[in-house]
């Protein structure tokens, strides 16, 4: 037997483009790998849509749900005429037929719960979805999700730092082949990636924030990006990649966003955002004069603090050079120790993004067809 | 059955390395992916010395004859009270026993006969040696090897283009997921970088590569690398992987040394390369005057010409700010267009070899232990 069944959880930006990618792509992975790849289910907040047929959800129906989605239509009302069963019924279902791979382009914690049943009952999970890896040690679903990401278990989920780019693989290629990481640096937010290299180039804080808004890289409240809770949370996955038993809470954030302007609208906040320029052209003056440049930081070390902030580097550095909303990821081992091993490019956006939920797809499907 | 037999071809600088990561590692691999990996035989110019035991060559004998390989003694001699066998008739022995994989460390062409038999009876290959991979597209051999290098095939060689940097890896992920490869730019000569760093801070052409020779960063005829031709197989192996049809003929090579210099010792060359000083000054003066440095740059297009040469690239650019001994190499797709993915860090030594060989081996041992 060599077919897969996919089940799609979340139809938004990145699970949209998961099923286009999917479509577009099924007949090269049949002949490269060998591996019939069906779409069985999708999953909203709604319910589950489930497949009656061997091949899968049609490609027009599925084309149709992503329209819709991205509409604004919710899936009971997109999927009108089909009927929606509960989730874990869906994946239980499709399980019985072969193996099945969960696709998890969700956001938030809800999904976690699916996630762990899903690799409970022998199905694979890949995740473009960061939160269900967040959650605190003490949270049994949390514990079986990473008990389930070594090279045995059924757990992907490169696309949770840096998008398509192979840091998750590497970090795991390297400590598999008996390199013991030492420090992981990186620059994880292309929208703090953005304002910095503004700011760095000498427009006013309010300036780079604004105009990263305008240009799509920020949340509709550019709060959830100052914050640096994402980055937080990416930090969080490569501490616990490098095998470090921490929670989210022990990671130093440095939050761009004063205690005042919290609580605000997001109208104020943009309207008051100018009240913190000053500041940030000084700091960005000092680091000029030192040969630096401010850049928003994750600091990862095998042993000791975790923090993600806004540190002075080197402009010589690759770190200091980098502009705009690419990410960077610097890997520094036992093997790499004067020259680290580096990653750079686009961490952020749709085709990429699926990209790395598809590899981590076929690899995953490759295994799971040797031991089905 | 989980146990995996290597063959190891070559025992030098990066075959003895390998030994030592895979008896370092054993025990790990059992545990994390279920593989037993044994040493099943060596093989050296004087033949192959096959193992008799379940647990293959002894940890102690396959110490003691790197130790002897080091010290410039042959494997016939190093091996002395054990029977030698011929290379196939090793391999051919050891395959009725189960899975195998051959790691060919060596250097040259002569041991492409035997990888392609090895594949032919079953066996998966890993290879750090270029040479086998850049016989010309009529060799029959050349076209058994690359027949063997796609996803369903059970020949890997991330280690012959930038030691163990994730470079093969992230490409054949990119083209896996449907996406199209656009040019892979790179400065993929640690020789070549160190030597330009040099001559871009101000060095004499004939300082830079004289350091470059005491660092122990060529080859013992530093004419080996400024001839451009490793990296022109490297341009090869790269162009091949992103499915170019093309020969190493038909890549346009730029020889830093003038046809006058070719024919003699070693020791004239060396003392003759200040010839070539006030010309390299005023190139990289020019290059200077307009913001860029001169690199050794491999171009391998989706089409057209491919090249390796001198260039001049912006000092901004990541391949212009590129320091010391270090490789990089640049991937333009049509998802990663605007920005690039790029992959920075040492592409040689031992250590970061041997491990690219090592985790090449892992996914094709957890291929074949699902295949066999």
């Amino acid at each position: 037997m060599s077919r897969i069944t996919l089940v799609q959880v979340g139809m938004g930006t990145v699970g949209g483009e998961t099923i286009a990618q999917v479509i577009a792509n099924r007949n090269r992975w049949w002949v490269d790998f060998g591996l019939d790849v069906r779409i069985g289910a999708v999953i909203g907040r709604g319910g589950a849509l489930v497949t009656t047929e061997p091949d899968g959800l049609a490609d027009e129906l599925l084309r149709g749900l992503v329209h819709s989605r991205r509409a604004g239509t919710a899936l009971r009302e997109a999927a009108a005429g089909h009927e929606l069963v509960e989730a874990p019924e869906a994946i239980a279902l499709l399980i019985n037929q072969g193996p099945v791979i969960v696709m998890d382009a969700a956001a938030g914690e809800e999904t976690a719960a699916l996630d762990a049943r899903a690799l409970a009952s022998g199905a694979g999970v890949v995740l473009s979805n960061k939160a269900p890896l967040a959650l605190p040690r003490e949270n049994p679903i949390g514990a079986e999700l990473w008990a389930s990401a070594g090279p045995r278990g059924h757990l992907r989920y490169e696309a949770t730092c840096g998008a398509g780019l192979p840091v998750i693989s590497t970090l795991r290629t390297l400590i598999d082949g008996g390199d013991a990481p030492v420090e992981n640096t990186g620059a994880l937010s292309g929208t703090l990636g953005a304002i910095f290299t503004d700011l760095g180039n000498g427009a006013n804080f309010s300036e780079a924030v604004l105009a990263a808004k305008e240009k799509g890289f920020t949340e509709p409240d550019p709060r959830d990006d100052l914050s640096g809770l994402d980055v937080a949370r990416k930090a969080l996955i490569l501490a616990r990649t490098i095998e470090r038993r921490v929670n989210l809470d022990e990671i130093a954030v440095e939050n761009l966003v004063p205690e005042e302007l919290r609580e605000t609208s997001v109208a104020e906040f943009l309207a008051r955002v100018s009240e913190l320029d000053d500041e940030w052209s000084r700091r960005a003056e000092t680091a000029r004069a030192a040969g630096a440049t401010l850049k928003y930081v994750a600091t990862v070390p095998a042993d000791g603090p975790i923090a993600v902030g806004v540190r002075e580097v080197p402009t010589s550095s690759l770190l200091g050079a980098l502009q705009g909303p690419e990410n960077i990821v610097v890997m520094r081992t036992t093997r790499y120790h004067e020259n680290p091993l580096t990653v750079v490019g686009p961490g952020a956006g749709a085709a990429v993004t699926a990209a790395g939920m598809t590899g981590d797809m076929l690899a995953l499907g490759t295994l799971l067809m040797s031991r089905g």
